[in-house]
């Protein structure tokens, strides 16, 4: 599966899909590192060290950046979108898992996370930067499989996943709090020719500048590092179980306590959304709006700066509901009256009358739109509303 | 309020905090910007741009990170916690609210957070760096705003923040997909002598180097940027729909189609911990372990490859369950059968009994860790019994 793309920075070579080689323990100290002593038949299959090619890499990587055409072409798959599976959690049989490293297809570019916390900020910030890749990863121009290992806090199991990395011809992504961890990361992928983005290092040293106050260096959850069970993190709590508590319009005599009340039409993403927002610790109610079910009284009464609508394109609004009734096995019926235009259509006029006769409410078009960029804007206009300044933000004391 | 902090590098000049100087819009062209022709008046309090001084910041924070003592010492708060208000979301009167420059306050150090898109990747980086200065942000020794504008993609909106921030002292972290304006930021910053850390741009590049393919510089919800509705954003909606679903032991005959279940007593975290895994993708049910109330017997029947036991200490288990009672308004009788320590430690007795039954279900002590550890953990266990390879990690594909 997969081997028809070969794309991109061909140059570079990988380890031959025939010959299985499951890695080893393997320790490098800076030391070592420094000295580039690192013995050649332990690594036959190693990316060899290019004094340049970093350089080179990056002067692309700019070009790329300034829209100027790679001077290296960049072959596109010639397969069809139905060749391949769709995208989904990879099964035992992921290319590339380690302990079966003759696993490697070529095309299939990899991206190594390693963090010796949760590892959730490096999955973050790869997949936001994934995000500028979506014209090719949609159709599967570039396919691209992410591996996370999380809580490697010791050399021997860093270098184990760097040495794979180097044999797959992966990139490799870190976020290493303890600082000589990330210096080894970053000495071994220079060695070793791997490309490597230190993702929390930077931004720690600005803050700790900004701040005049070192870094402890300690990962999440190691001993000494201060414990998360700070008032914030019980008012989390307690904003995600009210939320849940509140989910589909669950008792309306609460709405007073809500800090957020989203409202629209079934489908409009109200429980996504109010748990997402939840987990940002804003305790969160939704109503839905029916055709013929009484809208709640106390959604009238609370304070309606609280209060967001949520409208869709009655086209996208169809299809998701058509797909949920054949999902959730609905009788024609209830189908009919649930997913049929004529019924989306006045089902979405009756949620506009309801909105403009509460104009102060922010109606908020949901089309296309991912959960996090509709939990972005609505939290845009609540923090405005609270803070009546002249530009919408987000404010925190720590 | 604050006022009493004087704190690290104090030799960068801050606005005076009486002098109400109100941002107006503002523009610069990366053009000027290279000419570095600002008219000085325009900016009167702006720091002035020092040939060294990134460098010297730089090398102060290497310092910083190799446990090395700063050569400027770092005077420490005196003030008392008790003199502090708590942690919480910044209300109307927060220092530094745009619209209201003259509210800036000596020792609360402000990072600004800007994007082009929802910001959540700024913050989240932020957040995952901040974590490192818990030993002294825990006791207010440096207390922090942060400022998150989002949805910024004009050059005049961005220009006017990184004014303000420069007024403020504060440090700017950008996620700008637009290439022109990230060039923009990082200029104007350089000029004005602003710390600045773009989060987005370095892992970007390296993708785009890695991969062969230009980045599409268009930030979240940009028009023309392939829309989110694939396959596995309906696959996230549902997992978090069963799993609000499937909270608090509630349809027990669907275990079989959860892909992860949790149990374990009352104030382990098994609720927010459910709806963290729903948003990463998994249906998560949860199974409440409570003496005297006989488990589901579903639970024993399903796949115990993808049951999870949580446990915690019955100290720490008392004082949240005290507290809940408390909130909750419980009555004496009740409080006491929840939240005294001989029931605490026979419940906790009563889980244990049922795990060690049960020898395949991991048993994770969740003391002290926050909903993202615990998710960690259970992932990572999750994924090496699914992967069955030698080193656990998360794989996806994209």
């Amino acid at each position: 599966m997969y081997a028809s793309t070969p794309i991109g920075l061909s140059n570079l070579p990988t380890t031959p899909a025939s010959k299985p080689n499951p890695p080893q323990p393997f320790s490098i100290t800076a030391h070592q590192a420094d000295q580039s002593t690192m013995d050649p038949d332990a690594e036959p299959q190693l990316r060899k060290p290019k004094g340049s090619s970093q350089l080179n890499r990056w002067s692309r990587a700019r070009a790329v950046r300034s829209g100027r055409k790679l001077d290296r072409p960049v072959h596109r798959a010639e397969t069809t979108v139905e060749e391949r599976p769709p995208a989904r959690w990879a099964e035992p049989t992921s290319p590339g898992a380690l302990g079966g490293g003759d696993e490697e297809v070529f095309g299939v570019k990899s991206i190594y996370m390693v963090s010796d916390g949760t590892g959730w900020t490096a999955e973050h910030s790869v997949n936001a930067a994934l995000g500028q890749f979506d014209h090719c990863l949609v159709d599967r121009g570039c396919p691209v499989n992410t591996h996370l290992f999380s809580g490697i806090d010791d050399s021997e199991r860093l270098m184990k996943i760097i040495r794979q990395a180097a044999k797959e011809g992966a990139m490799l992504v870190y976020t290493l709090a303890d600082p000589s961890l990330a210096e080894s990361a970053q000495q071994a992928c220079r060695i070793w020719g791997i490309p490597s983005t230190d993702i929390l290092g930077p931004i720690t040293e600005a803050i700790a500048s900004h701040l005049g106050v070192s870094p402890s260096g300690l990962p999440r959850g190691a001993p000494g590092r201060s414990s998360h069970l700070s008032e914030e993190y019980f008012r989390r709590i307690e904003a995600i179980e009210f939320t849940i508590k509140q989910d589909d319009g669950a008792l309306p005599e609460n709405l007073h306590k809500a800090e957020v009340i989203l409202t629209g039409v079934s489908r409009t993403g109200k429980t996504p959304l109010s748990t997402y927002l939840a987990h940002k610790g804003y305790k969160v109610a939704n109503v839905p709006l029916v055709m013929g079910v009484p809208v709640p009284k106390t959604l009238f009464e609370v304070n309606p700066e609280k209060v967001f609508g949520l409208t869709i394109n009655p086209v996208v609004l169809q299809t998701i509901r058509r797909a949920r009734a054949k999902s959730l096995g609905f009788s024609e019926e209830i189908r009919s009256n649930y997913s049929e235009m004529d019924y989306v259509r006045e089902e979405l006029e009756f949620a506009r009358r309801i909105f403009s006769k509460n104009p102060s409410w922010p109606v908020i078009e949901v089309t296309g739109k991912a959960i996090e960029e509709t939990a972005a804007v609505i939290l845009r206009l609540y923090h405005d509303r609270q803070n009546k300044c002249s530009m919408p933000k987000i404010s925190k004391r720590y």
